[in-house]
């Protein structure tokens, strides 16, 4: 992308070394809005929630944003009263840099669960983050907010609504801990369109549905996801007809799953993204139940890594995963290539092709149920040793 | 083990390379009672069960049983109507070379799913199976049963009814697509005590839930999982009291949660067993659900395999397992070392102590939720590349 695509009216960003991860990495961001903004979240759905997102959830009420703070390094998660009082602080001192209330920023956190923060490396580096705000500021954003991700994930849309041309340019940070539960990652989305809160809230959670709700690297939910979206209208748009409405969702979709799809494929060690469908099932749920079973067994996942179109183990996975099937009734795709039907494997001529295709670094697994038409997708990653060296060593 | 005390009373196996296996491994085992018996089992409770599983559970409904004939390297699973076919051919040879009727034979298969059986091999390796039948011939058993196991699986009880000392002698195979869920491998137990089918079914329904319900290696569940114990009476006891039941179910028990240890310190590519044990729940259910959330969580696998105390992994699994918790109110030991108290880090000191005790090849990890007062252990293991290896290069 353009450098100068990556701006936004009203918005800008910036990123500095605090010290909080070891070396010199970017590791402190913070957005900042000079109008005023409607703003939604979701926030994960884990019981463990982090100190920061506890506290945004109370500040994100009034659907008012001015500037989101970010740390990548440490994830102020498990961290008691004190990590209370130092987000706390932490929205005060971003607070009095910007003058602005301290109920108008959004703290967030991303890294090592349970260590505590250094407050001095927070005030020393919050007015050098305040004096190199930028409306290009954004990439050096993404950047900052990595940890285990080996590189940025930005996305961006322009739309129309009432004649008037707006953005939505989102970043998001994720790569392990990334399970289909409601937000499962770090994601900031800006945009000039003029919405009203309730409706910004709606399309969210629509969006999240279909974006962050659908991927899975390893099946483990954060303590500290949140996805933020901060509108401010100066695209002078008047309000929202049907029309638009839609076309700013679809556009909200469509950042947000191009982010999940990145968080995917930079999946800890991952070599492959594969899109799992399945179709033909009872129900909804027996859909998504069939294709989350499918995305998360680990024999599968290293079936992926091995190039091995192991049908068995996704017939495996299809018993074990309660859903309404009968074994010779399924049918199983590799891209183009079926390799089962009627439940029987099709034997070794397009079991090959299929571990051809599989050589690709992403493809697409379908399995028809026929019990029904309802159909629903979940990408995933291979399971790779990469994953298991990343996750072994990670605090060392 | 001394080789002489592998013996049962009235009970002979064999064990010999068929072909089924690449190479010259065992791959053919057969186990027969020259006495009637009486005999229980569990099987799968994954929805694709094999054909064996099929047949077997059919065979089973009388409780009689006179031989069992188990090959590895094929799971004669995901296979149809030929499938079938083909496990009914396999009782009816065995029940024609032995002399007794089809349906007192149980038939069991593991190895690679939707691969044809040769019917060839069976014909020309079940005389030769009936010839090879000796009393010590469990432990070769053992060994034709294995696939990606790395060792035979034997474990034996000596007890006491009504004055009269019996045996019982199980083994065993299993180290992937083990997850706790209803008998999740292949177990063959056999006893010479005296004990009534209804009594030998609810001992061994009691023993499954304590036992392979309680272990997981990779959350998989498979086709092909059969538990079978089969007693003959030669012990020579009248029936069994309160205390003899007791004790029985006790040794059944032993027998049964050693084997699935086994399973798990065979776990594919493991280098340790952890026993992840949660009190202090709200309910009984509450402890199995956290305790199984960690034992299954691929980071929290991966952090044992780096010998990392990494809780905050651990407060995550129990965040988003669902259960009654207060994050504040959460302890958590690595054997003796407190590493978390009040859902708070203790620190390095104690975190350098735990990691020492990571180091040796079993530990426990201990979480007190101060709920109430449940509790409930699930054992399992690490994730390691060596898992990887195997599971990505599994059928090439």
């Amino acid at each position: 992308m353009d450098k100068t695509e990556l701006t936004i009216p009203g918005f800008k960003a910036s990123a500095v070394a605090a010290g909080i991860k070891k070396g010199k990495a970017l590791d402190l961001a913070m957005i900042v809005s000079d109008q005023d903004t409607t703003a939604a979240a979701v926030f994960t759905t884990n019981k463990v929630k982090a100190a920061p997102v506890i506290l945004s959830m109370e500040h994100i009420r009034d659907s008012r944003v001015g500037a989101v703070i970010v740390n990548s390094g440490n994830a102020n998660a498990c961290t008691g009263k004190e990590g209370m009082d130092k987000a706390r602080l932490t929205a005060e001192l971003v607070a009095k840099e910007l003058g602005i209330a301290p109920e108008e920023v959004i703290v967030a956190s991303t890294g090592v669960i349970g260590a505590t923060l250094d407050m001095d490396l927070f005030k020393k580096a919050i007015p050098d983050l305040a004096k190199g705000l930028a409306p290009d500021g954004i990439q050096s954003a993404a950047r900052a907010i990595m940890t285990t991700d080996s590189f940025p994930k930005i996305s961006r849309f322009e739309g129309e609504a009432g004649g008037k041309t707006y953005q939505i340019l989102g970043i998001a940070k994720g790569a392990g801990m990334i399970m289909p539960d409601m937000a499962t990652m770090l994601c900031f989305i800006v945009s000039d369109i003029r919405i009203e809160a309730s409706e910004l809230q709606r399309a969210l959670l629509s969006a999240t549905e279909t974006s962050f709700n659908r991927i899975t690297v390893d099946g483990d939910t954060s303590t500290n996801d949140m996805v933020l979206v901060m509108a401010n209208g100066m695209a002078g748009n008047d309000g929202l007809d049907a029309d638009d409405r839609e076309g700013f969702l679809r556009g909200l979709k469509r950042v947000m799953t191009e982010l999940a799809t990145m968080i995917v494929r930079d999946g800890e060690g991952a070599t492959k993204v594969v899109y799992v469908t399945v179709k033909g099932a009872a129900s909804g749920a027996d859909a998504l139940i069939a294709a989350r079973t499918i995305a998360d067994s680990s024999l599968v996942k290293t079936a992926f890594y091995g190039q091995d179109p192991n049908w068995g183990r996704i017939m495996a996975a299809l018993g074990r995963s309660d859903i309404f099937m009968k074994e010779e009734e399924v049918t199983i795709w590799i891209d183009d290539v079926r390799i089962v039907e009627n439940g029987l494997g099709l034997g070794a001529d397009p079991e090959e092709r299929a571990a051809e295709q599989m050589k690709n670094k992403e493809f697409t697994l379908t399995v028809d149920l026929r019990q029904g038409d309802h159909e629903d997708r979940i990408t995933t990653c291979d399971l790779t040793h990469e994953y298991v060296s990343i996750n072994a060593d990670y605090r060392t």
